[in-house]
């Protein structure tokens, strides 16, 4: 179903394998999920990308589910299937809770509407809002 | 340049007026901002939407300044313009900090980059993310 | 502002002629809109474009104004800032009334909300709707 | 397949059923659809978002055809999948004829090329069309 | 799983014929996919929309392989899966290599990050940009 | 207008002032535009979004025009200002004519009618396209 078929570890090359190593080690999970195995036709992305989430994705001034409730509404707005699904399932995994998911939706679905109404208003932006 | 004029309160009907009044002392603010003043014209849809974003921004399970952040992340997703400015001032009036807003930055940037990567890829959901 | 300057009638080429005066005919305007004096700079796609619309934008099962108020709910929801002004202003010249405006407003709104929170859930397509 | 799981009937709260009761009065329908099951994890924005449908889906200054044909479009636009059946399903069933839905399809289709034309070329609005 | 049914050539009409005679001369294959025959319940559309893609896919200042990556770049920001599908698979059958592909998804993952950045600082634009 | 100030060079650290002194070299250009003055705040961000930047757009299979116009195409579908003005001038400058200018505009707007068609009727996608 995919444009591209996903390259296995034990097909990997050294370059690609070396990535995978590093999402492992750093995520502690046994495999690698098929985003990146998708990746790993073009090492050079595979690299990129994966250092650039790593390196975004960590613990900071924003905690990590709060960082992965933020993926999850970026991704209903480009309505991304399986950013959706994978990111909810990683916010769950490090803790959001049922009541802060209802939460989140609820969030995502109004900014939506209000988003499309101000849109359609053409409204001009308050003075306090641009300093 | 809106395609609706703006209603200010002493032109406003007394249902509008309601609701203004509501918004301002919930807000604690003098004067309501330009969307609700174009939303005037269509009051059902002023006072639905105001019940509605009252509703949902007030803080629960997630707190106000997460609320605002998502708001934001969903707003430039859509590229609204208005809600972009708006929100991101609202983020900061609660609390935002310079550097939660850099990280707010790069999480949506990043989920822009593998949102459009993965779909380009059409890579098929990994199954333990399909419970 | 454009990255293309506009091309007026009196320095435009007879092919780009030909269709402001079509235009102009079919409308019964002065001049023609921005638009299809951007669309100058390449006469086919300003030929081909023009043809288009005024084949789809005629009345037949569907009114003017219904075809108008649909170009309106599409432009609002791509956020295309020149778009929503001219078709909004098309809509209430041929017709729409302000109750109509702002139940348009209502129902792009809801479907913006709704389409998010649907996306979000992943929700199943019921069998009823797929035959 | 979803992220959340169905709700029915029988397995929910007393505060979904009288929701779902009301659903199925004011639809005249044997069982709500899949949305609202899916909902009905989160009681408030299953209630909210129901009293919002109701109120701005009832015919008024438009009918009801009207009205889901404006929500196919905007669920055309943001590629919701359940929308676009749900909506389109709704839209046959109060009455749109094939001929009203090949010309809501080809003015979808016309309103998506012109916005991205517009959009690529920054053409400034006309004055004519700002108020 | 289409909201329309897919006409096939022994049923369809001779006007429905004639395009998929052009489509099957023009590109040289046995039977049309399945997007004209979902097109064809709409003759009037179907034409036009056969007429237009005609026109502006043919070789031209861009070669044929530039051109569908053109249109998968689009269908991409779109989240449009039978267009991704398809016009990926047309950029192989022309010519497109793994590399290219590869550079492809690169710049379309780092233009969307990009955009999402610029948009949501609001960065105004240099004035050299603005001819 | 811009929810960030803009950071000039002779106000930058020196982690900032190493990164654009790498893009004016790069680009071989006096000063860098507003984009990077805005990131800027974000020395992080900064430093990893240009380097991903220079890596994806230095020729390679895909030379630098063709690049930049698929730049335009994703901008375009994502309506951002900013980046339509930059890699619309940067196309240019690389050596896009007005004539590649015309057909890449049409290939845009023809995908973007032909997306839309498509995701409203859900054409299921031909098998041979799936491999």
């Amino acid at each position: 179903m995919a444009t591209v078929s996903l390259i296995e570890y034990e097909n990997a090359s050294a370059e690609v394998r070396a990535v995978f190593d590093d999402i492992k080690r750093t995520r502690n999970v046994k495999d690698v999920n098929n985003f990146w195995k998708a990746l790993a036709h073009h090492p050079a992305t595979l690299k990129r990308t994966w250092e650039s989430v790593r390196e975004v994705m960590q613990p900071g001034a924003l905690d990590a589910v709060t960082k992965e409730m933020i993926y999850v509404a970026v991704s209903v707005a480009h309505n991304c299937d399986y950013c959706i699904h994978s990111h909810t399932a990683a916010a769950f995994a490090k803790g959001m809770t049922p009541e802060q998911y209802a939460e989140l939706l609820a969030v995502i679905g109004m900014a939506s509407e209000t988003n499309a109404l101000v849109t359609a208003m053409k409204v001009p932006v308050d003075p306090q809002y641009l300093k």
